[in-house]
Formats: structure tokens, sequence, C-alpha cells
């Protein structure tokens, strides 16, 4: 695995500053990957990646897989070079996809067979299929493919476990691309026996990075931070971990301080091209009546391109105007305030007050809560749309 | 009228290099105006405007009046600031709009009563009401209030031009401002001794500068360009000469050719955002299924970010999943067309090979009829709209 190494820089209570290196350069950890769907991150180009600070971007299997196809990102030099993006890459497996976006699905132990929700042609992920297709796009970490169930249901888990980690051995078998690192995911709902029943089955697979997987999608904080409290001190101390699908500012926080070292998310690109604009005081919509006449940039003292252009005034007659360069300015902002709150963890890491860091953090952010209620919510409402279903 | 000065530096044939000198700098011509609608370039931004050399940026008055609305413009400092744009910009009078795109209008000699297109509500164009309304947007260039008749409709253009011309009379008093330059337009359709009674009649009120309007608008090209041959020998030699609305490749070669010095035209921007991209050689329609894994840029040897980044198959990619990104990268390029092709024709006027460069556009440039008929297709259906329609 010479073409990765992960090194640990630093402690501070749970909390880990480090770096994941990699092909395509090291990931500065903790960690938020924004994430480009498409083979790009919506209304984005890689310099303005770049320019944010960006450090790891995801991509979607599911979604490449259906347009234009892995075959042809392949074919086009893979995804680095298809989508000109020369800074680290991951891939998703596109099981949490194939569960809560595609139609049809009839799951089996050896795979799932689904339609798709562009066109309802049939398709079939087994775990070879997926490595087949995530050694083809190429990111520099690709993900074993799951079975991320609901994670309040007892039952459900249990039997998903079996075949998760079926799975997670068979994709170890069929991946053999050594400048890709596959990762295991640990599953097992908001129950801590399961938790460590994953950690210690993957632990022996011995896989060069670990995700928690199966959480935000409907159990609330508090579990989801038990969970964690739980599972972290179950993963090796020598590896990076990554909680995926999270990204309300205050969870990244919570979940640095137990010890996960990177995340991705859609809520900040997905809400800034609603007018939801992230602040340190929580997130103002831009579309409100009292921001018309509002000379002050989005949030004072922000060094993102729209902050230091533009007026609140002027980024509300674009969204009221539905003007594309509107989605784009709110796009930056949102994705400049996650990395920028990525610094300030590192740097709080860095110097050992990572507990003052929390707690000012906790005492600012006043309204998150709502986002992150709202954005269970959606991630809820994906979720029941369970196998069979 | 300190602020304002027109150098003419060099001629060739009847083609002309100058600068004209606002207080927002120089513009060099011949120039063409990228249009930013509602206060912004779509998908672009001023930093994307500046790296594409634009020196002149055109705004709408009717739509700015509607949304936000001018006095709020004004409150925010102008339109300059409000929108972060710093060098030259413009604004038409609005005319145009409320004759092809707003509801039910019923025009008078004092003036014009519309409905908005976006919720009916009613308003009223008069010369003094357009000049308080671009006063108070402030670009460095401001149009009067003219009346675009059907080119063709003999009638139609004597009866209109007793309007336009006491129009632009009342527009030279209601106009104050001396930072900001009003210009007059010469109209009379494809009809000579109408378009030079217009010019001697607009001559005498003294303009800063002068555009030809109500061309491109249903008339031939022929037609189009037998009345430029008639009308700019009739302009004044120490002014700017605009010709509006005018924006496909090969008739901005001809309308120079003919004594022209800058244009507008949304045709750039819009045929991008339909995946349509100028080449020397003609349009490419970058959703066409052989682009489906075509490694080239959109043109060899551009140096847009566009064409230095990515690949004919990843535009294809973002367009047929119907990514913003499309839209922007798209854009970017079909402006850097225009705006390379702005600076190849001062180039060719410097060097006194205008001819040669005439010469070799239109062999090259084989496509170009077929997006002129597109673009004349579209605005014809829009002038179709006569008063009373």
């Amino acid at each position: 695995m010479s073409h990765f190494s992960f090194t640990l820089e630093a402690t501070d209570g749970q909390a880990r500053l480090g770096n994941f290196h990699t092909p395509h350069g090291p990931i500065p950890m903790p960690a938020f990957a924004p994430v480009g769907t498409l083979a790009n991150v919506k209304t984005l180009e890689p310099r303005d990646l770049h320019e944010l600070g960006a450090s790891l971007v995801l991509s979607n299997t599911y979604h490449l897989y259906l347009r234009p196809g892995h075959e042809l990102v392949e074919r086009m030099g893979g995804l680095h070079n298809f989508m000109g993006w020369d800074g680290p890459m991951l891939t998703d497996s596109g099981g949490y996809q194939v569960f809560s976006l595609a139609h049809r699905r009839a799951l089996d132990d050896d795979g799932v067979t689904f339609r798709s929700h562009i066109d309802g042609s049939t398709h079939r992920f087994t775990p070879e299929k997926v490595m087949e297709i995530e050694q083809a796009l190429g990111a520099d970490i690709a993900m074993v493919l799951d079975e991320c169930a609901e994670p309040l249901d007892r039952a459900y888990n249990e039997d998903a476990l079996i075949r998760t980690h079926r799975w997670a051995e068979r994709c170890r078998v069929a991946h053999t691309r050594p400048d890709q690192a596959l990762f295991g995911i640990v599953q097992g709902g908001i129950f801590p026996d399961l938790r460590l029943q994953s950690a210690a089955f993957l632990k022996e697979l011995d896989f060069p990075g670990y995700a928690v997987g199966g959480l935000a999608v409907g159990e609330t904080k508090e579990q989801m931070y038990a969970t964690l409290d739980e599972t972290c001190p179950a993963l090796p101390t020598d590896k990076p971990r990554y909680l995926m699908g999270v990204g309300a500012p205050e969870d990244i926080v919570e979940a640095v301080w137990r010890g996960i070292d990177f995340f991705d998310c859609v809520l900040p690109t997905r809400i800034a091209r609603n007018g939801a604009l992230l602040t340190r005081d929580g997130r103002l919509n831009i579309r409100n009546e009292r921001f018309s006449e509002d000379r002050l940039p989005v949030e004072e003292g922000c060094t993102c391109y729209t902050c230091r252009t533009f007026s609140r005034a002027y980024l509300r007659h674009l969204f009221k105007a539905k003007e594309i360069t509107g989605l784009r300015l709110a796009t930056i902002h949102n994705l400049h305030f996650m990395l920028r709150l990525m610094d300030d963890i590192r740097s709080a890491i860095r110097t050992g007050t990572f507990a003052d860091f929390r707690t000012d953090f906790h005492a600012r952010h006043t309204m998150t809560d709502q986002a992150v209620r709202h954005a269970q919510r959606q991630k809820r409402a994906a979720s029941t749309k369970h196998f069979g279903s």
C-alpha cells in the first residue's frame, strides 16, 4: 500500500490532526469533501475548488455509472482527467443511491437489481461490479458496497450486517488497483454491539481506512453522537475515519470531538441553491425581504469572493430574479464557510484548544439545530424507501 | 462633456480603430458588449468579465426597472456598485423590451403604457421617465427612448420616426447627469431617405454618440448591410457609432467594414446556454452524439479557460446531465470567442489589413449563415408583437 499513508500529527482529546497521503496529494484532516455528484460540484469549476481550498472531492458512482458511464470515463483517462480536477478524489459505492434514489430495487445476498431513476432501465450492482466501476473511475479512495439499513430497526440491521460484511470481503478480493485505496464501512445502526461487531470484522480485513455509515438518516442527533462514542474507539488509530453523508457544521464539530477525520455532504451546496447561507451565527435565507436593501456582505469578515464583492441586497436580487449567477455565488460562500470551519478545527487541535473551540462554536451557532433537523428530514424521507418498496 | 471623449486612432477603409473614454475607463473600439440583462451576465461574475477582457457591459433598463427597481439600485450606490462591475457600462432605454416583451402596450405621442411580463402590473415609459430611470441606474452610456418599428414597413417607419425624434429631443432636455453620456438612435427601417433624415435630425442635437437601431429584426442581411452603407457616412466621424442588438460574428465583420464602432447582443451568451459553441469554422452543438468521446477542446488553439481545461466529451456530459456548470463553461467560451474576434479586428485595422481579414474570415466561417438565420428568426418572432397586439 505504498501509494497511501496516514500520518497522525497531533491529538486533542479524541480529536485528531493528520494527513492522508494519496497519489494526488495529501488530505489535511479533519477534512470536508464537497460533493461533485456528476463529475462536477454544481455551479463550480476545478479552479474554484482550488481557490476555496478543497482537499478532497467526492463523486457518486451510481450517477456516473448511469451518465456518462464508467467505461466512457475510463476511456477519457479516468475521473480526474475527465473533470479536470487534479486533487484527491473519492467515489462512494453507489449503494446509498440504489437504496434511496433508484426505482424498484430487489435485493439478494449476491447483490441488488434496480431500475435507473432516469430512464427505468434495469441494472445490477454486485460487490465485483461496483469494484469494476470504481476502479474504472479511478478515484484515489473507493468505498466497498454496503447496505445502509434504517438505523433504528434492530432486526433489519442484524440481517443487513451479514450481507455488508460478506460484500466487504468480496470487494477486498475484487479490488486490485494499487493506486486506489479501498475503505471499509462499519454499519450496525444505533446498536453498540452491532457497531463493535462490524468494526472488529472489518479491522480483520485490514482496509487502509474506515467509514462509519448509516448515520444521519433517521436517528436523533443524540443517537448519532452516542453511536460515534461507541464506534470510534473500536477503529484503528493509524487509519483515517470517515463519517459518510454528514455535513451540518454542528455535527462536524461533534464528530471530530469523538475522533472522526473526514466528512462529505451535499448540505452546503444544496442549501446554497435554495438561498440558505451558512454563517457563524446560523443560517440566513437570502430571499428574505429584510435583505432587500442590505449593503452588508452575507457574513461580515468573510473572505470569500462573494462576501468580498457583493451585498446581501444584490444576492437577494439574483435569487428573486432566478439568475444562475446567484446559485454560484451562494455555493462559493457556503463551501468557503465549511472549508474555513475545517481550517479552524485543525488550528484548534494543533494548539490543544479544541475543547474551547467547541464550546464557543455551540454558544454562537444558535440556529444550527434547525438546519440539522431540516437535513435529517430530507434524508429520512429518502431512507424510508427500503428494499422491495 | 469633459467626462467623455472619442479618439480615432486609425482607419482602414471605412473601418475605424478608436477609444471611447468614460468615467470607468476607455472602451477600445471596435468593441462587443456582453449583455447583463438583470445586472449580471448570466452564469458569470465581474472577475470573469475582466478575465475575458470585456470593456463594456450592457444592462437592460426595462428589466432593472421591474426588478429590483431603479430606485433601489440608486440607493445601493448605482448599477456599478450594485453588481460589482467597475468597467464601462451602458443601459438601453427599455423601448425594445416594451415593444417585444411587455404585455398589452398602448402607444401615444407622449409615451407608452404597458403591462409587466412578470406580474401584469401597469407601467408607463415617457422620455422623461426613462431618463429618470437611466440616470438612477448610472451607467456610463444611456440611450434615448425610441420606437423600434418593423424595418420593412414604410408607413409605420415614417410615423414612428416623428415620435422617435420628438422623444430624442425630450430625452436630451431631461438628461442632466454629467458623468453619463446620452446617445441618440437613428431609425428609419431599410429606407435610405428616412435614415438620412434621422441622422441629420439627431446630428443637430449633438449627442456624444450615435446608435443605429431597428436592424436585425426582420430584414435580410443584404438589407441590413445596405442600410449601414447609407447610414454610416451620414454620422459624425468624431463620435462613436453603435449597432444595437447585432452579434452574429459575420454581421460584426460586415458592420465594422461599413464604419460601425461597437455592438451588443445576447447571441453568444444565449446560444451558449443551448449548447451552441462558436468556433472560427462555425458553430458546433455540443449535445451532438459525435462529441461523446471527443478528447479535443471545443476549439483547438482557443485559450479560454474552458478549452484549456476540458474536452468536448466532458462538456457534452454536463449538458446531457443538465448541469449548471456546463452553461457557464459554454458562456465563457462564446464570450472569449467574441472578444478575441474584436481583438483580431482591431489588430487588422491597426495594421491596415482589414480587407484581407474580412476575406479570410468569410472563407472560413462557413456555418455562420445558419447562426444568423436562427438569431433573426428569434428576433423576428419577438418583433411581430407590434403596438396594440
